[in-house]
């Protein structure tokens, strides 16, 4: 029988009125993990008595313990009840981040990486702007800290914190030109650090990516990914990037015995894991898992993006460093030269401080829910033999195809019937080819051709 | 005596009603030259017998001479006429590039590189992205074109053609987050094709510049710089950086016979030339100077920017890029994953085609002229032993002050007076020392402290 609680002393600070219980409560669990107020290997009280004592529903405690289990704070076993897992560990379901691509010749684009941009805020977004610029000095049109500007870091760190549970502090955050900017200047740290450096990364994702990588000084390791996520394969590495709330393109969320594994090997090695957080905010079958930085913010550079929340023309794009790293990345930036205009930085943030970034991710999050749920209906009619996998989540699913069909082959005859979609070949590192499917991504075309879209990819797939 | 020129058939091909009679003739005369209608050697009519050829007025023929022999283009002398000069061969008088600059802590700032800010046309501005977002499509908010924009790069390959005369199609111009992003891209190419390539660099500039070169895998030499611009010694090197306008900081400019020299090192070698053409279109006592690449497209990387035109904040600058070169740099840019938000691209795009860019600059150039000389009537007044040298261009004077003070005493004594001004020496590479001055930019005060500024300097001067 674990002692009670109280006992321990644990002062939550709760301040449970009003309507985000739940998440004041997760916030403050968090937070007392973190500072060592909840150490590792104590017992939490059951729901039923945390509940008690403050005065709130059991559901809710037992929903908020769930969430820190799948976060990778909390352990829990049938019958043992739940306590604070060993740090570093931990493991949740995040998410994983997409790059450039060409326009599509095909009249109905299902390829993934690009949002719903005919949903851009166009009208909120130059509003913002007209209102960030007539409030600004002309401070902010000289040259700016190459870090971005204050007010867009600000705004950035509360964000993060409030809807990632990213731990972030303005003085942490780069602002870059989207998530390929982030990672090759990353790259170059870790190239200034030592001779030709391994960068573990998946071997599933955009090959840019590992381009992007190689050409600023780092040797590729791939890591397989099963439907745990990665393989915390990193030994030899000084370095590995992530996708753990969503992998891209496989779908799948890292779990918690590899998030621990991973953070492990970090603390272990002085390894830098490197968690890119491209879809994050869109999960649609339950909540959205807290970022994996949050468990580990002296190990992991989290690296956002504007790209599929907004749209990718904005090339915004965000980094949180570790302390130890901030000034060798901000030398790294500096070096490379390129920087983001302070208008559209203005803008971003007072966009994201008036509450239309939040509203514009509501929006979408319900868009691409219907769409992929529209998507899952007219394959199990028309294409039954399809399966689609992955977590709901984002705006891709992976879509597998009888195994004796070529993936090739059926690109071609979507592309017959006017779509443009991607094998996962196109996404997949030499030797680790797996059975044929489709990337199809659901977020680009416009609302009135997405109907459309869909029924000429089944009417592809159910031709053979 | 010369044969007259209509014996050698060449067609100017030129329709010289309306009011640009002298650009159009230049820029027919020029194009003759580059096409090879008139070839090295030929010697060309009297101005007065083309004159009276083309029925218009003797100066204007004249005036258009003078300038295409600052040029380079042609060769002249009292008494022997004047002839076209040997390709590769020329020079004229263009400009320089600054760099990063922290902010201010005095409260007037007379530090070189930042422009106007004040006079920033926020609404203009505004009104053109506004119009810009509402004409465009959605696709350019996907992923965009590596180069940058077509829209912007249609635009800017007419304006520089018509406003510096450069040889630009918009598929060799490629956008970038401003001079030091184009810089870090272009050294980036010359070390992917040799292994730790030399850069000539002029020893009086941004030293972030030479850090930049440095980081992105460049040995630096630096070129000594004289009354005639920067000494055409580059002969180990693999490319030369040159602010021929107007040299930063020195102010002088490259006189034609070192740009002849340089353009030979070019054709020999194989060398690159970069132009940086920071602030070309602010000259003061006369027409501004054709920019250098015109004469050797080849190879010449033209490098310009709308830091000194617009705002440093907007991080918009622009290379044009020889066709031998083009795939390069492009491969560069995406690997370094630095790229410019599409909307600020679209909106520079819209204030070009508007009218609005030239006209901003006109206005500025109005205003620098008088700044600039405000400050030579204060210095002449409170300060007659400072000698301010230079041509009339830009947004910033070297002053050279009595050999026997002390650089940093003087502008310790600025900061007492509340004035932030740099020394020489910031600006210098080691083992170029020259004697002691201040590099002051009287670009960046607002319009109602400036006079407070020059006040403060002068009476900092005086006080020995």
């Amino acid at each position: 029988m674990p002692e009670p609680w109280a006992n321990y002393g644990i002062d939550l600070h709760l301040d449970l009125a009003g309507s985000r219980v739940r998440a004041t409560l997760e916030a403050a669990l968090r937070d007392a993990v973190r500072t060592g107020r909840l150490a590792s290997g104590i017992r939490l009280p059951s729901s039923r008595d945390l509940a008690a004592d403050l005065g709130i529903a059991r559901n809710t405690v037992a929903d908020a313990y769930g969430q820190l289990v799948a976060e990778g704070w909390f352990g829990a076993k049938t019958g043992s009840g739940t306590w604070v897992a060993e740090r570093p560990v931990a493991a949740a379901t995040s998410p994983a981040a997409p790059a450039a691509q060409r326009p599509a010749d095909s009249r109905y684009d299902l390829r993934a990486g690009i949002p719903a941009v005919s949903a851009f805020p166009r009208r909120a977004w130059l509003a913002a702007g007209r209102a960030a610029l007539a409030a600004a000095g002309d401070d902010v049109l000289g040259y700016p800290d190459p870090r971005g500007l204050p007010e867009l870091r600000e705004a950035l760190a509360r964000y993060l914190g409030r809807a990632r549970g990213v731990h972030a502090r303005p003085e942490n955050i780069i602002v870059c030109s989207g998530y390929v900017h982030g990672l090759a200047l990353i790259c170059r740290m870790l190239s200034d650090r030592a001779r030709s450096p391994v960068l573990a990364i998946e071997a599933y994702g955009h090959m840019l990516h590992q381009r992007i990588a190689a050409a600023n000084g780092m040797r590729i390791a791939s890591l397989p990914v099963d439907a745990a996520g990665a393989v915390a394969d990193a030994a030899k590495a000084s370095a590995a990037v992530l996708t753990p709330a969503h992998q891209y393109p496989l779908g799948v969320t890292l779990a918690p015995a590899r998030r621990a594994a991973f953070v492990r090997w970090a603390a272990r090695t002085g390894g830098v894991i490197i968690e890119d957080d491209y879809d994050g905010e869109f999960r649609f079958d339950r909540q959205p898992v807290g970022a994996m930085q949050a468990l580990a913010p002296e190990h992991v550079i989290y690296a956002g993006t504007a790209s599929k929340s907004l749209a990718p023309g904005l090339r915004l794009g965000w980094l949180v460093v570790p302390d130890a790293m901030i000034d060798e990345v901000i030398a790294a930036k500096e070096l490379s030269g390129g920087a983001n205009g302070t208008l559209e930085q203005l803008t971003l943030a007072a966009f994201i401080e008036s509450g239309g970034y939040d509203r514009q991710i509501r929006q979408a999050r319900l868009t691409y829910r219907r769409r992929r749920d529209r998507l899952i209906a007219a394959l199990r009619r028309s294409a039954p033999a399809v399966r689609l996998t992955g977590i709901a989540a984002g705006l891709h699913a992976l879509a597998e195809v009888p195994g004796h069909q070529n993936e090739a082959d059926v690109t071609d005859r979507a592309a017959r019937h006017g779509v443009a979609v991607d094998g996962l070949r196109l996404y997949t590192a030499p030797g680790h080819e797996r059975g044929p499917a489709l990337v199809i991504g659901y977020g680009r075309p416009a609302e009135h051709a997405f109907t459309t879209a869909v029924g000429r990819l089944c009417a592809a797939l159910a031709e053979t």
